[in-house]
């Protein structure tokens, strides 16, 4: 028969490593079948009870409190190596033990090691954005391993960050590489041309890895946190970090990782990957991506495709050249749905806003398909326009008409069009649209035309003598959706916003101040880099009571 | 000065080619400006008034009107204009003119021409359901081109063509190729051995031409309508011709395209495109591909990119062997929240239901995230578990318990680990999940054990050795989440519905009965097809009440 006591130690703070050494020094004890040593939220007792290591003093713990629970042959047992936790909390073992000396403050820290560029974080998330507002202060960038931080204290911190010119990666962040040296969790990888910024720790992990595996080598790995891409937060860490990549010469290929962000931030992310001036891998995981590459734009469907689209790309990569961007909006008058729903698949991720009858999400929704707004593309082969009319494909009034309409509009800037060819389809469409186009063209060369034909050299049209015709009204030719939506988005994305403070650059060799998590202290050691371990404790030992009593005593 | 002047003729139908030659004969008519002939519906009269056409007569017009107007020079002459309607309607110029003998219905066209195997449909929508049943009930193939048909007559013809062993194509299906002829619009192209099923008119149109152009070749190009792919319809045609295909020996690569389905319509078509023992190139326009490849099925981000990679495949196709299935529930245990996320991204597509902690649809949100619910991926560094707990890359702990708990329930099949090497992580992971897999492989024997290495060569924790002992425990081995759940999905996606009756393989040289668009027609012959055209009128000139009356006179 076995027997189950807890401890409750009322609102103390241990650092993680301490207490999960505790639990494993405490199941090593002769009688003791099971440990336990926890902060007692309501997720860790239940994880408690399906070990079978809760019992009534545990359930009455509080979510601040330290709950040590050990599970015994006999009472004797599970008292005998209760009564030892306070001598195990002394034997601690953690590299951070090989300083001789240990400062207690942040402050104390930044003096014991001027040098450092760096300050990494890890202590429980509510201590963290104080500490990280201190390293602003010292002018230090830093990596905030911390979780269970505020969102307004993540915007708060990264503006004034970027105001600074520093870098401030996470709340969240688990993985970095800077100049060669991993913070927090980081695989040890090849130096070489490649720079990432990425929202997810592991993703960045996976793609260092692959990019190593396959031969490639990292320039930067910049670590941004999981909610960087949120609306609320803009993607402030990630934009820095590519303007950061793309100034870096050492930097030939840029890789963006996250989950899918909301369609403003993607669109302003990916109009700005546009002008980085080398190529950009985008892997959101989980996003639509609209074609293989956009531009200087390549989208990977996955962490291990992002690697080796990086590590190609980077042995002779080519950036294709710039086109200059043109004021208006685009109006895209579609006979094909497919093709219009392509279109607007593609161009949603660098024209914004825009809208269109064949909507993919619902804020595209035209209010009326009959009038276009901003950039729209509109689907004339719709229910609502082939009632009792011929399909576009067949008939081209109804995109005559529109065309005109289109032309008029003082704020239209690029019309894009398709004509699509083959069997059953009109004779000869670019007969009915070319002096359509050069009409227009001659009333307003400020709008520009662009083609999207869809045929085959044994069409019944002639597909080449469509083009001829289409090319002589002045019209730019594409053959396929994915060729008309990199031009249309490179001509009409916005330009991006101005780049702020410019990033500091990072000085070699990598310096750093950590506090919090021992382990990332042995780790910067163990690969070289100079490195301070703040011996940091709560203030008030936890007692956040005491602490804000004491605040209010230093007049803060 | 120019006047506007309408005739309205309440509830007649014309086929919409001749609606079209009639506008634009009346345009061509001397000091006629412009001409506006179409149904009154309130789209038609904002474009009506658009173009300066719409007065009192046309705004009082019904939708079911036909609406005539002309912009003439002068009263006598937009007089002089529409007096000769009816002369100018009585001159159709078309190609169905050719046919010496022009049967009255359906059922005299089947006579006609019994070879015939498809009848081909264009008619309005609210007539085109009933003339489809009838085609299935001379057990014809349906090409439906018309569009606003009921959603229920939908699934009811559907429903009935399954049983039949026929194909219905739509309503509102714009392509196809069948045994080298184009039917409704359709490129001409090279006859070859990839096959396609396209919900998306246009977009079989760009796959089909991308493939000629790219130098392949179409065995048969299968349209579905726009709506297949919806959850009410089940995909019932896709599935039908991916069936179709995949028996077909002529095929050697299956292209599916179409806008993204609802998650449980997606899930069903990947796992039985799983097993159709050929590659299968996916293109859901929009859809978040997984990655480019998941065991034969092959993920294109746009219509180019489909054909680009299925023209690669057909020469040279290799199919990966089969996996065996198995049974049992996936149990998911992720130290990395990205490789989780991504796990989850991947398998969503073949494993349904499927729950996590890390949701991508609210519909997986797992209830508790400490219990699986069938299949079940959870990410273990959720600041749920961290609260006061080092993460589980540094301390194995958490994961131990969880891995005994999936263990012990008997509806796990197979348990799925990531080991997250390099620095700041546990330093031998697989030193204390090794031996924990070993024990519950012997006492669980069912379960097998996959594990995710994400490492490299210069890791601290020697990746070679890792996944020695990982691989001693009696885990397989992934060194990147795609490959995993690539052997994941093949392993465990449900096994495919019993494909009911067969369907009955297409016979050529290609015979089609008409009903409907005569340029369909034209098109038919000009490619050589046999094809008769049937010289459609609703039923009382279109005068639902008096049809209705008709109807009941015939007793039925």
């Amino acid at each position: 028969m076995s027997l189950t006591k807890s401890q409750v130690r009322p609102g103390v703070y241990y650092d993680s490593v301490v207490l999960m050494q505790l639990q494993r020094k405490l199941a090593a004890l002769p009688g003791v079948e099971d440990a336990g040593v926890v902060m007692a939220t309501p997720a860790n007792l239940e994880l408690l009870a399906d070990s079978d290591l809760l019992e009534a003093a545990g359930k009455a713990a509080r979510p601040e409190d330290l709950l040590i629970v050990v599970r015994a042959g006999s009472e004797a047992q599970a008292d005998e190596a209760l009564a030892q936790v306070d001598e195990l909390l002394k034997q601690r073992s953690s590299g951070g033990a090989n300083q001789a000396f240990r400062p207690r403050s942040l402050a104390a820290g930044v003096k014991n090691l001027p040098a450092a560029e760096w300050v990494l974080i890890s202590v429980p998330g509510r201590y963290a954005a104080k500490i990280a507002h201190e390293a602003l202060d010292s002018g230090k960038h830093v990596f905030l391993y911390s979780d269970n931080v505020d969102l307004e204290d993540e915007i708060a911190l990264k503006q004034r960050a970027a105001e600074l010119g520093l870098l401030v990666m996470g709340p969240d962040c688990g993985t970095a590489i800077i100049n060669g040296i991993g913070l927090g969790f980081a695989n040890r990888v090849r130096r070489g041309p490649i720079g990432l910024v990425g929202a997810s720790g592991t993703g960045l992990q996976a793609v260092t890895v692959g990019i190593h595996n396959y031969g490639g080598g990292v320039s930067q790995a910049i670590g941004t946190g999981g909610r960087d891409l949120k609306a609320e937060v803009g993607a402030a860490s990630m934009l820095q970090g590519l303007r950061y990549l793309a100034a870096d010469e050492a930097t030939e290929v840029i890789v963006l990782i996250s989950k899918p962000p909301d369609e403003a931030t993607a669109a302003r992310l990916l109009s700005e990957a546009q002008t980085a001036g080398k190529p950009v891998v985008v892997c959101f995981i989980g996003f639509a991506a609209p074609a293989e590459q956009i531009g200087n734009v390549h989208f990977a469907n996955g962490l291990d495709s992002a690697a080796r689209i990086a590590v190609g790309l980077s042995t002779g990569a080519i950036t294709p050249p710039a086109i200059e961007p043109r004021a208006g909006y685009l109006r895209g008058l579609f006979s094909g749905g497919t093709l219009a729903y392509e279109a607007l698949n593609g161009l949603q991720n660098f024209l914004h806003p825009i809208y269109s009858n064949v909507a993919i999400r619902n804020s595209q929704k035209l209010a009326d398909p009959l009038h276009s707004q901003a950039h729209t593309i509109i689907d004339l082969g719709e229910d609502v326009f082939t009632v009792g009319r011929l399909h576009p494909m067949m008939d081209n009034d109804l995109r005559l008409r529109r065309l005109k309409q289109e032309a008029e509009d003082p704020e239209t800037g690029l019309i894009l069009l398709d004509v699509v060819l083959g069997e059953g389809a009109h004779a000869d469409p670019a007969g009915e649209l070319g002096p359509a186009i050069a009409a227009h063209s001659k009333a307003r060369p400020d709008i520009e035309f662009v083609a999207l034909v869809i045929g085959t050299d044994e069409d019944p049209q002639n597909t080449e003598e469509q083009i001829h015709k289409l090319e002589a009204a002045g019209a730019r030719i594409f053959r396929e959706t994915t060729a008309a939506v990199d031009y249309v988005a490179a001509r009409l994305a916005a330009a991006p916003s101005a780049a702020g403070k410019a990033l500091r650059l990072f000085a070699e060799p990598l310096a750093a101040i950590n506090v919090g998590v021992e382990s990332f202290f042995d780790s910067l050691k163990a690969q070289g880099a100079d490195a301070v371990q703040v011996d940091w404790r709560p203030p008030a030992g936890g007692n956040e009571a005491l602490a804000s009593i004491l605040e209010k005593m230093k007049g803060k």
